[in-house]
């Protein structure tokens, strides 16, 4: 049964024009509802998947029995499309020789397409395979379709392993870092500048905050082989309110990326403990995950892409399934640094490659 | 002539009294034409003063052929009133025994006040006197009523020595700082925060600024005799686009109040030399004024008044009157540190000293 007004999807197409067909369903984040119908009757067609939807969110499972399962995961959201006019990097797609042009060319129709590719193409996998395919990933985490799976439909994503299918470049990159944010805030007393004497600045009190920060020098740190680089920066800050008024109120907003050996709670104690005096509160954390690549499924997985493991740096979905206790890596086509940029784009042959090395592991 | 709906002030009445009906016409910057209309009205009455009217400013002069001439000067217009629901520091003026609160009740009716009862009872002063009322004081420069004064009836402006009756607390308060503003700017280069390798943090590059600033240590300068207090302070810093990403731009907002010992231009290249190695733009600035209590007339003022002066920090108009060749100093009733507050008051006895202290001098 196939809703009025739903596109019709080839999945057996050549994988980077499946690719371009799902880009031309427009699916900016909380719009999902389009591309995830087409999904939905395009694995419902398929009798040896059993297909589960959560609102924008859809499941798909073989039951074949395998001693092993893995998870491949991806989300069918987008960015918003660009604002400034000529971007190629919009909807719908255009192809320029064999790039492809448009919004979720590198986050993430390829890999999308490349899930679909193999749910529709590989009957029986050496491995059972669990398809997820979700809404909400570019927007606060608490709307994660993601997420809501894992609180709703549990029973649904046990797995022994996961691939997020994530832009890597077709290199495996294992777990990523946690990030946590802070905001240090400095007090002062309000004077008339002109009487300086009688007030006490802020601003100079931050002076400390932003040099230690300046001067901090951010680990490297091996997590389970891969090398994961920490950061530490000032993303922000405000002070002052007019030019005459010293000012009594400094905030300074800190992102720490935290390599994935620590925990949030470990996170925020070495920033603590640099910033020590400091008033200074925590306004948000993710964990990350550590790359999972001794799970034996890893493995025989790195050894199929056939290319050396890299550390992730950025945050992804892999974090949730790795607090599920499922390791998980990513490893999609195209080039996360484009990933919601006017000009997003990704090769072809990029997404038929990682498409190969997936059928290669598990056929 | 009275225009019809004209405040008929009597300037004859105790100057407390006087100075709350000044209160009770609102006169916040661009609104001063009642005030300005029933000052004139009043002053036209004198036949001893030749009035002058420009836009909402007036001059009244007596002619006696004294061998000196002194400015009394006081602006009409007041900040806007209080927006704190319950403030007493509004329009009308309410009394709580002895002391006057209300808009302007300090900044400056008072002082006003004072001019008018000199103007309507000294018929024969011993120097000739200049009164000027201007408007727009409290607003930008360009719009002073002093400065109109200046570029278009500078004849009627010549005098060996002026009084701006600014709230001084009844004490002599020579000269003014000066004041300069900068933005100092640094750049860096914009990169998702969990690649921050990739990108050079602006608000970092701003640490070695705030340093400087707060390690500054402001010199106290004699000048004239008076002991004038600098400060150098940032009032406002900026930086930063969004939590997780490496800020590319960072200003920090300066403001240098210097002695009447320098120029701006010396005050300039003080804080430049400071900030060596700092992109810096000057956006601001008003020259100070040295104290003029070397002026002849001042001396014989400062004895009448019997205190000892003290230096003026905030800017005046008195550096309006320094720039024209006039030596003058500020002096006048109540605190200036109520000035602008929504608690703004000041005692009827500081309002009658201060007209006593001016007669003596001038009878």
């Amino acid at each position: 049964m196939s809703p009025a007004g739903t596109v019709v999807l080839d999945l057996t197409q050549d994988v980077a024009f499946l690719t371009a067909a799902l880009m031309d369903i427009e699916s900016v984040s909380a719009n999902e509802r389009a591309i995830a119908d087409a999904v939905e009757v395009a694995l419902r067609a398929l009798p040896h998947l059993e297909v589960t939807r959560n609102g924008d969110s859809i499941v798909a499972r073989t039951s074949l029995g395998r001693d092993e399962r893995v998870i491949l995961a991806g989300h069918l959201d987008t960015v918003p499309l660009p604002t400034t006019p000529g971007s190629r990097g919009t909807v719908p797609s255009s192809w320029d020789g064999e790039v492809l042009y448009g919004r979720g060319a590198t986050d993430m129709k390829g890999g999308v397409a490349v899930q679909l590719a193999l749910a529709a193409t590989l009957t029986e996998p050496t491995k059972d395979v669990t398809f997820i395919f979700y809404d909400h990933e570019e927007v606060a985490a608490v709307k994660s379709g993601l997420g809501r799976l894992v609180r709703e439909n549990r029973e649904l994503l046990d797995a022994d392993f996961g691939i997020l299918l994530e832009p890597t470049n077709g290199t495996v990159e294992g777990g990523c870092n946690g990030t946590i944010r802070f905001e240090a805030t400095t007090r002062g007393k309000a004077a008339h500048s002109a009487r300086a004497w009688m007030g006490e600045n802020a601003i100079h009190a931050a002076a400390p905050i932003l040099a230690r920060l300046a001067s901090y020098e951010p680990a490297t740190i091996n997590v389970d082989g891969l090398d994961y680089r920490e950061s530490l920066n000032a993303v922000k800050v405000h002070g002052g309110t007019a030019g005459n008024v010293i000012p009594d109120l400094c905030v300074v907003e800190i992102n720490y990326r935290f390599a994935p050996d620590k925990t949030p709670d470990q996170a925020e104690a070495h920033v603590r403990e640099l910033l020590e005096g400091f008033e200074m509160v925590r306004t948000d954390f993710s964990a990350g995950a550590r790359p999972g690549l001794n799970a034996p499924a890893a493995a025989s997985f790195v050894a199929a892409v056939g290319r050396e493991p890299l550390p992730k740096y950025g945050w992804t979905d892999v974090a949730r399934l790795s607090e599920m206790g499922i390791p998980a890596v990513n490893f999609g086509p195209g080039d996360a640094l484009l990933a919601h940029s006017d000009n997003e784009h990704v090769h072809a042959d990029a997404i038929r490659e990682c498409l190969a090395a997936l059928r290669r592991w598990l056929a």
